[in-house]
């Protein structure tokens, strides 16, 4: 008996995670998708990742009942249980991060007769190219249950954080020298932040992957989740160079 | 025993009920602390919002923490584990607004010495005024369970977002007309989509309230959570107007 339920609480888990692993790769790919229709300005492309997303958020729905049902049926202890819970808030992340990825399809469709400035789309490349690889590293980390790999990862998001932050200068100063470029750059601000959030969601996940090896949080003053742990930093870089700039 | 079982869960509930109560509460304080310290430029009342966030945040975990505890140990089925889920969800939705609001409080941190446009200020005021009035009424809903009025507030978000609409398209204008007003505008661009966003959260915790008393979701094809549902929208109509103010 006690080894049926621990049996099925093993066959359980390995659906749940399955289903995370393919959310993964699905969130993976819509934000390499979303971004690569912004920089062709590919309506097309676009529209499959905005259909693309409820799949996600079906995925999601799917895992938190699973999850939910395991707890109450098998009742599982310790690192167990936090297999279970962890399972519920990275597929949580991960369905944000799909948000996110369609947030800037929606932007490609609803600008794709505007020609956006070449460079500023390379940084947001550039951008979303590091975040996809955190967030490949944090999928990896939680393959192997890598929970001092998963820490490495989360120290990186101060470069997705950095990029941001010279993103938002630089568009802002573009915006203030032809008034022409600020509707496309108010975009491509929208999308840079949106991609700096989804390193967010990947610093969420391995902090996920810490909590569940060990049982503890990571010591951290890091805002969490929606907070934007650098977003007063362009600002403050911006406030007297755009004084400068516009007066 | 089946007796203590019962009472047991009930308590239980019962102290996570009223934890979420008090996290509604603090999450509404914050949004109006938050909007009132960007419209005074009250940069002492915008970092006590900040100094908040991390009480809701631990709020938002205990919850999480005596939920899933609950789940293991009484083993609720029906409406009884509906209301457990149903607590985790709106908890969380309740901890990323007061995100939102944190978010809005940084921008006034960081730009206290910029003039914010008297008359943008004031639509944000107005919308936010919107996503709390919202906020509130979903809170009551929760506390008497009443699924028929949490389905008529769902479609008031609506009109919060015909409001973000118009206040993007002003906001753009504005930057347009002035390069000088293009920091400020870009700080209340992003304040105005983040109290969009409150809405947003505000109508998933109508849709939870269904839930948890039907065992249903409402029919939707709202997208959710993080994405924007008119997002599309602000940027279609302004396409051509930012042609002509631009051309």
């Amino acid at each position: 008996m006690e080894q049926h339920i621990v049996s099925s609480y093993d066959e359980e888990l390995k659906f749940i995670l399955r289903r995370i692993s393919e959310m993964g790769g699905q969130a993976e790919r819509m934000v390499e998708q979303s971004v690569a229709a912004l920089i062709r300005s590919d309506w097309g492309l676009a529209q499959s990742v905005v259909a693309d997303d409820m799949l996600l958020d079906a995925a999601q729905r799917e895992v938190d009942e699973r999850a939910i049902m395991t707890i109450a049926k098998r009742q599982p202890m310790a690192q167990d249980l936090r297999e279970i819970v962890g399972a519920i808030r990275i597929s949580s992340d991960l369905e944000r991060i799909g948000d996110l990825g369609k947030n800037i399809a929606k932007r490609v469709i609803a600008t794709h007769d505007h020609v956006q400035p070449i460079q500023l789309v390379r940084g947001i490349e550039h951008m979303s190219e590091l975040a996809l690889s955190q967030l490949k590293d944090v999928l990896d980390a939680y393959a192997t249950r890598d929970h001092v790999r998963a820490e490495e990862i989360r120290t990186n998001d101060a470069e997705i954080d950095a990029m941001y932050t010279s993103l938002f200068r630089e568009l802002l100063t573009y915006m203030m020298e032809d008034p022409r470029n600020i509707t496309a750059c108010t975009h491509l601000l929208f999308s840079a932040k949106n991609i700096e959030r989804i390193g967010d969601h990947a610093t969420n996940i391995a902090e996920t992957i810490y909590y569940i090896k060990t049982g503890r949080q990571i010591e951290t003053d890091r805002p969490k989740g929606d907070s934007t742990p650098s977003m007063t930093t362009p600002e403050r870089l911006l406030t007297p160079a755009s004084g400068d700039g516009a007066a």
